[in-house]
Formats: C-alpha cells, structure tokens, sequence
C-alpha cells in the first residue's frame, strides 16, 4: 500500500464530503471543472474555449426509452430507497438462498458431514458452495446432490459475478461518504488540483476503504474462531485466510450452531471485499498505464503529416474541436467506429448541408 | 448461449481470417473502415467528412519512453516470439511454481494426506492453492506450513488475476486464428456490415472459443477421472465441476501419480477457462448497455440549448467536430477532463493564436 499516502487520502476524503454536502450526484467530473476556473482566475490565463458545460454524461436509465418508468408512485420503505441495483441484486440473493436452502433441507439426509441444525446447514451450505469456499466439511453423497451441488455452484458463481459488478462499487462508495461524516471533515479542494488526480485518488482511496473493512473482517473472523470455535490463533488465521480467498481446504472450518450462524454472513462479506480490492488494484493499475499513455501523445510533437490526418472537413486547417478528435483517438478513448456514428447523425441533422449545425438547422429539423 | 447465432459466429470467423491473412495488426476498426468505403462508393452518398485515417490508437509500448527498447538485438528463440505480455505472464508462473515446489518439498513433512512423489505434490499442492480450489486432500499440519499456504494463497490469487488480465484474452485470440486457418475459411466481409457489429460479434466469438475449449476441458477430465482415478461417471463430472468453479470440496479428488501430474496442467487450465468465459459474458453485457446508450443518444432531439452547449469555440455555430464530441461526451465516452487536457496543448501549439492549427503553427513552433 506504499501508493497511498495519507494526504491524498485525506484529500479524497474531502473531496468526497464537498461532493457529498454539494448534493451532486453525477457526473462528479464535469461539475468540478466547471467550478475551478471561478474560483482561480490566474490558471485561464489562455483559455480561449468554452467547456461544454451542459453535456454532462446522460443520465441515462434503461426505463427512460419507453417513457413509462419514473411515473409510478412508489412507496417510502427502506427497500425502496435503496439503489435499483442494489435492490436487484438482493432479491436475486434472497431467491437464490431461499431455492437454495429449500433443496438442500429436502435432500439434507443426502449430505454427508458434521451436522447442526437442519435450515441453518441448508443455508450455510449454500453460501460455502455459492461463494466456492467449498470446505468440505458438508459434502453431497448422492447423485441428486452432487448434481444439484454443480447448479449451484454455477449459478452462485453468476450471482457473485453480478453482485461485483453492480452492487459492491455503490456500496463502497456509500460507505466513503458515513466515514468522511462520522470524521466530520470539511472540504478544502486546492484549486491546483486537477481532476485527474482526483479521479486517480478515488480508486486508491476505495482501495484503502475496501482494505480497512477487509482487514477488520480479517481481525472478526480471528477472534471469533478464537473465541467460539476453540481453534488456536494460528489456526483461526489460517481458517480465516483460507476462507476469503475460497481456498477452504476444510481441516478447520465453523462446525457450532453460533459458528455457521456467524459464518453465513462473514464469509460472503469477506470473500466479496477480496474480490473487490483485487478489481481496485487492476483499476489502479489501468488507470496508471491510462495516464502513461496519455502524457506519452500529448507530448509527441505533431507533424505536418498529423496535421493533414485530423484534418476532418477537409479545409486545410485544424480547429480545436479537430485536434481533440485526433488525440483523444490517438489515446484509444474513442475509436473511427465511435466517429462514424455520431458524424452519420450530424449529415442527418445538418438539413441546410452547410457543413455546419446552427439555429436555423433546428427549426428546419423541427417543421419538417 | 441463445445470442450467439451460427451466422453471426461464421461472419467473425471470416472477419478474423481476412485480419489475419492481409496482415493487420492494430486497430482492426480504423483499417477496416477506411477500406468499406472504397469497396462500395453507392453507402457513401452522403458523406462529405474524411476520415482521420491515419490516426489509429497510438501503437505504445512503455520502452518508447526512454527510447532504449527496441535497438537490442534479440536471439529468435521460441520463447522470444512470444507476446511479451504472455512472456511475463509465464516468467511469473515458473518462478511462482519453482518457489512453492521448493518451499513445500522442504516442509513435506509436515503436510498430512494422501501422499505420491514428494516433488510431484509439492506443485500439485502449489497448484490446488494458488487456483484457490484447496480440495483439501494435502493439508498444511503446522504452524509454519499453515502460514506459508496462507502467503502462496494470496499471491496466488494475484497471479492468477495477471494471467487473466494480461494472458488469457491473447491466447483466445490466436486459437481464433488457428481454428479459422484449420477449417480453411476465406475473407467474406459484407460491405453492409458496420464495425460496430464487428465489435460485439467479436466478443460473442471469442465467448464461443472459450465455451467451446472448457467443454472439450469437461469431457477430458470427466474422462480422464473415470478410466486413470476409477471413478463413476457422476463422481466424475462432480469432480471436474467443483475443480473448474475452485469450490473442490475435496472428497473426490486426484489421488494417483498420474492424476496428479494430468491435475498440474488440467486444473490451471480449466480454472482458467472458467473465469475468462465469465469476463466475456461481463463484456458481452456491457458491450450491450453501451450500445443501448449510443442509441439512446444518437435519437434523442437537438434542442438549442444542446446547440449552445456543443458550441467549442463560442462562434454561434456547430461544426462536424464540436458536435462528435459533444455526443461523445454524452455517451460517456469521454469526459470533460479528457477535452480540457487535449485543448491545453492545443493552445500551446497554437504559436500565431489564430484559433486554429496550420502548417505555419507547425513551422513556427519547430523554428522556436
């Protein structure tokens, strides 16, 4: 963890409070930029371009192509507050472990292994295979359960793929903003400071989140095998260390009723924060090489050759918006494909074919 | 796999055969659209905008920026030939499984279970940790083998996290290569096709590659356990299925000499395999959502306002340009801060400050 000093954290810290107290919500970048340059005249020294302030990342839902979502009236519950993704993936959890449980109960004769209570092995059973844990310490010992064992392990392996990539961001996210409020911090964003930077210091600093949440999983899950399960420090470790990472070789393992009870919800926890904090080292990464590549074409120095290539409506010269085009795709960020299209619209919309989209293009566009 | 049509996989076959076969390395998109055009001139009506053409994706490798690689002579081994993505990647995996060999092989003492060859355990236990599916057949029984697991477990992970990152993709594209060059296909592209589609087909293709590979992976090892470990055919299947997730529950497992050293290669495989075919479909959905939003996007209406917004350089009008970028910006595509940068160096290039780049900004700025 050498790349996070604790004053970009610090920063990121307030930035997150501003952000969280200014009640924007997305895009977090655009706003920003907009607010720099008024409150520090001294950096626009050449600024000759307008920032299109007002195209910020459409804010896009699904819902919002048939125009019939958003006109329902909703109940206030705390279900309904939470974030739809978030929402959807607990209810497919919830079925997942209710199914789950459900067989297992109904087949629980067939399952091999030190046995507590039957609903709660069911369920602790599910989460173990789900999770690929996979202790052995419960094993199927039937066709009908070995087959119904490879199900779920599939499906379960979806639904933990699902709850990464939609719910576990949001959620770390979320728990940036408690932390910052329970520290009562206050924003202070330099205006030196770019956007760049804060968008490179969101990924590490919810990769400090995620290895802070992951470390006290790491202290809980040591103590309690220490405490209830009777095993010796090393071997609570070593338990523990096993179970996030879904090794589980199954030597140690939770074999008492408060054991799988506690289990049941630290081990999906624990191997879902892993998971996280090796996807935000990967960002990291990306994000790093991103940055090598793109100071690498800002400071190639540009040639007559470059020059005729960006050259888009063919006129001899390159406007600003041109040259963008050209190193933005120079970058990777935008391909010929992304161009193509938008250009294909702009032809259509461009009803008066002067090259060029202005007032009179609109109304045209809107009497016909 | 109900999105994947056999005509859709047979257009990428082809698509890939004809990139493969004129020698093209990258981008794939740019060339292939700089040639659409000439091979059919009636789609073209239209279209009064150049394409960039010779602004592919910056052909960057981190060397360049020292300018020190490259001018070594290099020895053309086999090794040598390899990407050198795939060349760290295994460099990592050697040193990885020669430590841990070396590491178990001194402590095999001190591990408990069902024994065959000390050195041909030590890695068959390094594998079966380092790929997180610990079946548990060969437990660490002390405090200091406990810990070591512990340290190869979680730098395991990691590991296996490059190989997926870095490796993986590649070598699914080669074996795309051999596949079309083995069934002698030939390049067939309709001019109707646009690359967009060329894209998701492209993922749907490499997801059939790698969904094809892990079945043939199943049946090996299905087959493989039932004639060399005697097991049942469900017993079996069972097996190959709680391997290939990493659940390995551990009560059937590979306990002969041979089955140990098939295991060494088939589990990395196999898990491999696996968790690529879950990043392509991850991509697949994502390469979806996308593709919602550009059209989401690209049929909204222009208003004035978006006009005003579009407007780069504040002129009153919206060229070609200007307005790529704004819906870009819309798509999500690019950010504000991605413009900002890009139009900092523009302004620096521009020496006579005429609001936009000529050959004399170039002479002038070369001169100074």
């Amino acid at each position: 963890m050498t790349y996070i000093t604790s004053g970009k954290v610090l920063r990121v810290l307030l930035y997150i409070c501003w952000m969280a107290e200014s009640g924007v919500k997305q895009p977090l970048l655009t706003e920003s930029l907009d607010v720099a340059p008024k409150t520090n005249q001294k950096i626009n020294h050449r600024r000759r371009f307008r920032r299109c302030k007002s195209a910020p990342l459409a804010e896009f839902t699904p819902g919002e192509l048939n125009g019939k979502d958003g006109s329902l009236p909703r109940s206030e519950s705390i279900f309904n507050k939470l974030h739809p993704s978030i929402r959807k993936v607990a209810i497919f959890l919830f079925l997942y472990l209710a199914v789950g449980a459900f067989c297992f109960y109904i087949v629980r004769h067939q399952i091999a292994g030190e046995r507590t209570d039957g609903v709660l092995d069911s369920v602790y059973f599910c989460i173990v295979t789900m999770t690929t844990v996979g202790y052995g310490d419960l094993v199927p010992n039937s066709v009908a359960t070995k087959l119904l064992a490879c199900v779920f392990v599939f499906s379960g392996m979806a639904l933990v793929g699902l709850m990464l990539s939609r719910g576990a961001d949001y959620l770390v996210e979320k728990q940036e903003v408690l932390l910052v409020k329970a520290l009562n911090l206050r924003p202070k964003v330099g205006p030196t400071e770019t956007t760049e930077e804060i968008e490179t210091q969101k990924v590490s600093y919810k990769c400090a989140t995620v290895f802070i949440f992951l470390l006290v999983l790491i202290v809980v899950g040591t103590a309690f095998l220490t405490i209830v399960e009777k095993l010796d420090i090393v071997d609570a470790f070593y338990c523990v260390c096993s179970t996030i990472t879904t090794l589980g070789y199954g030597d140690k393992s939770f074999s008492t009723k408060a054991g799988r009870i506690f289990a049941i919800f630290w081990i999906l926890m624990s191997t879902l924060c892993l998971a996280q904090f090796f996807l935000y080292i990967a960002e990291l990464n990306t994000e790093k090489r991103r940055k090598e590549l793109v100071r690498w074409v800002l400071t190639k120095p540009m040639t007559n050759v470059d020059l005729e290539a960006a050259d888009l409506d063919d006129n001899g010269i390159v406007g600003a918006a041109e040259f963008v085009i050209y190193k933005l795709k120079e970058m990777g960020k935008i391909s010929q494909e992304d161009i193509s299209v938008v250009l294909e619209e702009f032809e259509y919309l461009d009803v008066d074919q002067s090259g060029t989209l202005s007032t009179s293009d609109i109304s045209l566009a809107q009497s016909s």
